[in-house]
């Protein structure tokens, strides 16, 4: 099905389970006080060198037109998803990305199975999809507000801890059957701390330019914390396989979060070794012939 | 998950893959010639109260709007699956239903995995959505004309064998994820004999109004009877599960099948008990209320 392993990492999720979220680093692995502004600068410099590079392999994933990379981006609130994804795609061609952002389901949307939103806006082909949330809100936020499952109306509802692990068991069995058909799958969770959230809502607050990003919601939220954590912690453990790994990511240093994903983007489109399509050797024959008719033409 | 067995009958395939095409009947279990008049009326008198019961409990389905029932149709052609669905739905609010005939696939469709045309056709809750043709095409017309698989573009086809193993199980990995959600399934293979289909081709021939209903591309399909029965033998046995039935129809007597499939439509719909939804108590106590007022509105 798949003969790559998915891209190293220090911040890769182990495939067994075996998860802690509490261990799992918010922080980069290096001091981040003297030089500050130089290694700001040095990490973008950084980052734009690999956002070229990814330019140049998403015009082979499209010319190759066999595989679809999924990007799955899950977060708490101002962890940075929105500015991550425009960081690592700003700069490559936007035909050749289909981003899409899951808000609260729409009426049509609850008259379906939970995972049929997200089908529907699965990428395609040669393309590179990205979902800014994705159905793994079923088990995050659903989790933490079981309340919301009521519009769902599923009827003989199970005991919600059976229904946790039915909706881990459609993730996986949906995401193996789209690797198995040519989807590469990428699932970046942006670990920021509890103290980082604090600080980047309190900007929200005193700077008049980012007041509108602030809303009431996301410090009820914020309450919630420890049965998120708890939540995530059962979703990266039970979901994080070869074909759709998770990688938790430092998210309190932004500079070093997208480079550390832009980089895994990378080092996963590399690793399909995609080259240029070969012509036909039949039409290879003709191209003496077509490029004649062209010059003769140009020629009159 | 299901806290209901799939209709029974003498048709229902077994869910342990035992599973042998060539002893499925494709007759009734009774001979057919004296009285064959006054037997086709008496099926058809009694498909015509079947279908009412159908529509009645369609209305139930559609109000209680918790489910959602999918209805898969299979057969080689002429097997009468246009026919059989005209036949049981006519009566029955048409609202209430969702039919989708999938023909092959379109550039869009190819851009995605297999399934993706299929889910996004998948019933809403309280509707009953009928597939004519559907996802089993995948294990059906593709294996028998594997070169199909071309115009997939899959990365890193595996063998033949690993293929269909796999579809078997993204399909049943999809259908039980559409039970667990809510939609209950019911697929029905119209299993017609050889020789009938060569008369009902012949028929296509003689008779002018149904000569358009004759193509060249129907016997290049005959030609492949055999090894079309050996994966209809596979996917059956492969893809019926509880909660995912399988029937092979006896499709040689139409109005015979007709019947069969209408009373395991409404066995099934009387297996979910549905009642009308009730009214909230709250409102229920201010029923006299709104009573009063549209009386007094219209004694002005």
């Amino acid at each position: 099905m798949t003969d790559h392993s998915p891209p190293d990492s220090p911040y890769l999720v182990p495939f067994d389970g075996d998860v802690s979220v509490a261990s799992l680093p918010t922080e980069p692995p290096y001091a981040n006080q003297a030089g500050e502004v130089d290694r700001k600068e040095e990490l973008k410099g950084r980052l734009s060198a690999v956002v070229s590079q990814i330019a140049e392999l998403q015009r082979r994933l499209y010319a190759n037109n066999h595989y679809a990379l999924l990007l799955v981006f899950q977060a708490m609130d101002a962890a940075g998803k929105d500015s991550t994804i425009r960081a690592v795609t700003t700069g490559v061609n936007p035909a050749g990305f289909q981003v899409f952002s899951f808000k609260a389901p729409s009426k049509e949307e609850l008259d379906h199975d939970f995972l049929w939103r997200v089908v529907r806006r699965a990428p395609e082909r040669g393309r590179i999809g990205i979902f800014n949330r994705s159905h793994y809100e079923e088990m995050l936020i659903v989790r933490v507000h079981p309340e919301f499952l009521e519009g769902q109306r599923i009827p003989r509802l199970p005991d919600l801890d059976t229904l946790w692990q039915e909706r881990f068991a459609s993730v996986r069995d949906y995401e193996l059957h789209l690797a198995r058909n040519g989807t590469v799958i990428l699932k970046f969770w942006l670990n920021v701390s509890h103290d980082e959230q604090a600080r980047r809502f309190l900007r929200r607050l005193e700077r008049p330019d980012k007041n509108w990003k602030f809303e009431a919601g996301d410090l009820r939220e914020r309450a919630h914390w420890s049965a998120y954590m708890e939540a995530y912690e059962d979703v990266l453990a039970a979901t994080s396989r070869p074909h759709a790994p998770w990688y938790a990511i430092p998210a309190d240093d932004k500079p070093f979060m997208r480079l550390t994903i832009a980089e895994i983007i990378r080092d996963q489109l590399l690793a399909l070794h995609l080259p240029y399509p070969e012509l036909d050797p039949k039409e290879r024959e003709n191209i003496d012939e077509y490029r004649a008719t062209l010059e003769a033409e140009l020629a009159d």
